[in-house]
């Protein structure tokens, strides 16, 4: 059973550690089996980055739908790490930057981290982190570029790095020719399956009573999300969607109706 | 019955609090269900940033037709909050700004709000803050970019944020991969019933006369607004026929055909 | 009949009376009824804008074909109104200017008009401000945003504005969702029938003698202008066309030859 | 006959007579009777700029195929017509300027013009002047703009200004919404007639004997050129070909060789 | 047989030494008779660049899929023509570099080139070079350009020059008209055949024993790699999954599951 | 028969006669009658030039596929002008040149020549200096505007200019619109019978003995490729390929195979 409550994580002593934490904020729950195969998945390219002399850049990218839990679960893979180095790249350390400032961020980020011999560098919301709107489409092609390029840069004599690219959109990098870039992916997906939602409400004590649980769940059921195959939706909005159930009087029905009525 | 006269607006004691007053000029008629309604919705995502440690961050989409009132529905939900911090952002204020000023502007009222255990940011017209004309499409991404990352931006730890946004174009929205930014969305409609109409003229007091009053309900009726599915008109243009039709010597007449020609 | 010679025009005692005037060179010819709705209409909208509490901001939309007299009419409705600030923004005060500066110059127009009570502003040629041109199409973005917003921005408490705009594009307007912004439209149309074309040149004084205008309207009969409905001239060319024939020995010929060969 | 050799030309005492003069550098020759009537219809524009207070501005376009003459008739009208203020405005003149210089000089000339009672600015190859190129199309929004404004714009009270545009693709100034701006047009055509050739050879004296010139011709006629509709060139172009032909031992053959192989 | 382990390089007393034989860090493998034949046809221009008078500018594109190789043999190549400057021009030293900056940088290097009797350039991702991305597509034309000139620029007298290019990107080449540039090409292919896997499996030392070696190829022959000619896989790549099997307890099973799957 | 060895080139005293010297760096071989033909055509130019009064400037474009010999033929004949002023325009002097620096130095070598009485100005490869890519397509528009405006700008009194420009690429001209600025055109052919490659490889003195010579012809006769008319290739390729040829053991066998394969 894989409902060990919350996954325990034990910072590295890089610099980001609380920037780190605090996009975990609500840990990571073992609702299903693939969550700890994401994070093996992870560890497994932690431990190539510490032991291999001739692969000293291996760069990962997680992708899955909005909400799924990717910067949790990136930010995860690198605080178990301990390695001496981890740093976020995240968009939203650079609102109002121009193109010049967000390409010298990045660099200067990377060039820190091959001053450690061992380093993780999570790269967050890469879309976004090149401006890109479908609507043209238009993207920061010079920080596209730049990205690319670090992205596929070798680390000097002795170093080591592991790089932890997230994205909620795949298919654009597969347009842009830039997957080939990352040595692997890991794939991170939505909730699709009740009993993984009722592992969360039980997990987060949505609920005072039992049976409130169940009520909420009966409801889920009449709504036939199940068979339906309608149910799937990221853990960062289900857990929202409870949070606001919690303010309603009726929590139990407020939960289900707003759930069945947002997917 | 919910023709309560206005409904009463204390407004708290942050800074914006005048601006947010004259965006409601008019008061806000009670001429549907609806409108309660939506007053109702909004109180219930200010009591979720008021009250859960798991969701410091809620931002809301009103949307709907021009005119519609969702400007003076936005400060109207914000102003009863009673939270410490309001503020608006409004393309109104920024007018000759550049891409960086705009951005540096709502950055400032963002990390302003972050400074306040409860805070409340109004973004009104968001199309027009990124500059969007459907010829092109054209629009500013640059702007765009940071407010999708401020959008979805937790506040520091302790700090809570409201985010209400409003805008005439939820199709490009929804375009541009924008929707999912938000947590929750909220549908403000325009008036399609004569009965909805009446209620308005008479809080208005457009007639002097209740015989002047049936007379142009009844060139409305006539008109058969309400069998044809014509009537369609945001509360804003009709408050403003009402007034041109008072410069009339027949206001009832005037009323009539005006309200007609222009739908 | 409403052949009573030209309208008498009191300009107020606001900023650009002269330039008003000039625009107003050859005065208004009551050629038809249609120039005197037109009139009245536009002293509805500046009764609304004295009278009204409830609608501070009055804009209005005078469209119609290349030379058809819209600014002529305009700067005529503004100085009828006696209202104490009136101003004229025309591209052509700002030939070389740059987009910043254009807005900056309409901005300082717009803020001095909210230090008056009562104030009108005339945009000419609302689609040159703004730099459209049909190949691509190309157009200013930020002139055309500023000036949405502008034409949307209520005056400040205890300030009444009525704004004048004209355009000879306005489906270019309709496509670039700007037209929702006005709250009124009227349409400024050519010249049609040969019965105006007869009042305007007795108006005009082309001809010396009786004889020499009933040839020339004799010439436009047999061209069959009003049968064919190919009639269809502004007032503005209609003069220019006259003034050209006056230099000729012959001035009923060239005149009707001119005019026909230019349809 | 309208054979009657050069016309003879007085250039106006304003600042760019010199500059006008070299335009003209081989003279107006009156090879066909539409020659003489170009130059009467500039003629009846400068009397309608000259005597008409309704009208103080007058804007035609000259419009033909490249080399058919266009430059040196529009110089040789406004040389003709004496007023004290005559400018060419050419892009020859304008050779790495930015756009924002082209739009100052431009302005300057205008301006300058405004000072003068009475002026003619012509302006040489418009399509060059705002960079038009068909690929794209490409070309300078912001000097198109600028010249339409400067087009339209009225000179001050007591000023008078004719102005003589060029180009060689009107189809483009159609494309633009660009023609409306002029009050009238004069059609430049290219030479399409062997008679035409016949008169301009004699003019310009390519051989030194009758019994040439008539082997010339005959070649021509052999060639079907007239009846076939082939025969298409400018007068600048049939001036180069001629004095290439004059290197030859043999111009008569070269003359006519060069003439059919370039059609 | 071919397989005589790693190819000895001798880097030459040029400036880039070092970082030419990091590119190499793997060596280069003899898996496949290719690999030879490469290196001799690189031999060749280098002597054609040191004997020939005629020719004093070879320049020679190296193009095939990612990781197949061509960086590693353009600097094998290079270094070991014992030139007196070799120099490498790559995009990773030039991230956050402007247009500007890139082609000072790139011409520095060429003018460096000029000044030594004999020289090579290796030009790495020609296409990263001038930021290229398939979406529009966008790139950098003046670094384009400017890389276009510099590739056909002639060598001062008594200079000459071998340009060794590398792209992963032949067809966009070809679609920039920018291929007849290249004075020869050299195709390098990604590996597709067990044999050759075989071959290089060995050569790093991936197993312990030699029956863990079998069991891995015949996993291999199991998926039936060779007949599909599903197998395609570049050297680089090859070896980082060698690499990340070696960090797993089983890693004749897990290189071929991970060969397998990400085919 | 036209195989009098090398033309013989006597450079003027203009200010590039070294720079032209070395793009004919291989001498002009006269491998077809074409050559002289060119050359000729090239004179005549010339003295329309020095001769005629009316036609001051003359503008040559020569044309065809790369590496036919348009430069080295371009030069040959401004070097046997004799003119007191050439001067070669190359994008190779321009790397890294602005827009802006690229037309202020155009505009300098032709302010430069109109101080001459007689002058040489070529122009090479004219689609590089406006850097042109038919992916886009893409170009220097304000490049082009210039060329073409100095392409058609007669140089003052008493001053005769002839431009000699060329390209690869007459077609993109075309579609530029940009072909009528050109007074004459030359054409340049690639060699596309073995007899002509029979002559250059006699005259560069590829082999030692005579039998060698025949062997190779004799292989590529074999090859069929004058019968096949896939024999296409510029005369500057053809030198390099006998250049490399000349490096191997066997250069009859290698001549003959690099030529048919890059066919
Ligand atoms: N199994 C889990 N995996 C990931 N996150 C989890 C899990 N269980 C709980 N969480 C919580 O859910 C939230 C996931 O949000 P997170 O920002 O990581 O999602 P995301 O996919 O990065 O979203 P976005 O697409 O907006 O970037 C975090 O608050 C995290 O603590
Ligand atoms: N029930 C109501 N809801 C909203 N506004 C109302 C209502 N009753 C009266 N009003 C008045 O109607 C006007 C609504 O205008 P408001 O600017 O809010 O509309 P809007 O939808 O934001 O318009 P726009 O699309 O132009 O931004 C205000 O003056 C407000 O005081
Ligand atoms: N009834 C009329 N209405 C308008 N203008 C008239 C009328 N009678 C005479 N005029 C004269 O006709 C001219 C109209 O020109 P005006 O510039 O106003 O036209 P316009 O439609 O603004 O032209 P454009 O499309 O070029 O901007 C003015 O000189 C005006 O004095
Ligand atoms: N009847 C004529 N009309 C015009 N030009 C003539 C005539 N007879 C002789 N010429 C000479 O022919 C030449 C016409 O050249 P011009 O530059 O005016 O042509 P263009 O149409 O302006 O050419 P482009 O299209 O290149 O601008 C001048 O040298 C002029 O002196
Ligand atoms: N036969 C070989 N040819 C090329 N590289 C080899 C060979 N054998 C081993 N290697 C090693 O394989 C790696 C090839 O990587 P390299 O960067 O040269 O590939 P690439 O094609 O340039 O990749 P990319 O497309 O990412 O630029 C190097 O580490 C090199 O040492
Ligand atoms: N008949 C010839 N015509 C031209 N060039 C010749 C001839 N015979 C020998 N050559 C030599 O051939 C070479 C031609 O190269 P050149 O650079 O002139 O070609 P190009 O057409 O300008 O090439 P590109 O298209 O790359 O600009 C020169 O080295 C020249 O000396
Ligand atoms: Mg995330
Ligand atoms: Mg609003
Ligand atoms: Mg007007
Ligand atoms: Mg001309
Ligand atoms: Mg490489
Ligand atoms: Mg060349």
């Amino acid at each position: 059973d894989f409902m060990h409550a919350l996954d325990e994580v034990h910072p590295a002593f890089g610099v980001s550690e609380e920037e780190l934490a605090t996009v975990v904020q609500n840990g990571i729950i073992h609702y299903s089996s693939s969550i700890g195969n994401i994070l093996n998945d992870g560890q497994l390219y932690v431990e190539q980055v510490r032991n291999s002399t001739r692969t000293p850049l291996v760069s990962v990218l997680l992708h899955g739908p909005p909400g799924s839990g990717k910067t949790a679960l990136a930010a995860t893979i690198a605080m178990k790490s301990n390695f001496p180095f981890i740093k976020l790249v995240s968009p939203e350390d650079m609102v109002g930057f121009s193109e010049a400032q967000k390409i010298a961020h990045m660099n200067t980020v990377f060039n820190d981290s091959y001053k450690s011999p061992l380093s993780i560098v999570v790269i967050d919301q890469i879309e976004r982190l090149f401006d890109y709107v479908p609507i043209g489409p238009r993207f920061s092609n010079n920080v596209l570029q730049a990205l690319l390029v670090l992205l596929g840069k070798r680390p000097p004599k002795g170093r080591r790095l592991l790089i932890l690219a997230t994205t909620s959109n795949r298919p654009i990098l597969t347009d842009m020719d830039a997957i080939a870039t990352f040595d692997a992916q890991i794939h991170v997906p939505s909730i699709a399956k009740l009993r993984h939602v009722d592992l969360v409400l039980r997990q987060v004590g949505l609920f005072d009573d039992e049976q409130a649980h169940e009520r909420a769940m009966e409801l889920l059921h009449q709504a036939q999300l199940n068979e339906s195959g309608k149910l799937l939706i990221g853990i960062k909005r289900l857990l929202a969607v409870a949070e606001m159930a919690k303010q309603d009087p009726n929590p139990a029905e407020k939960f289900a109706t707003t759930l069945v009525n947002s997917l």
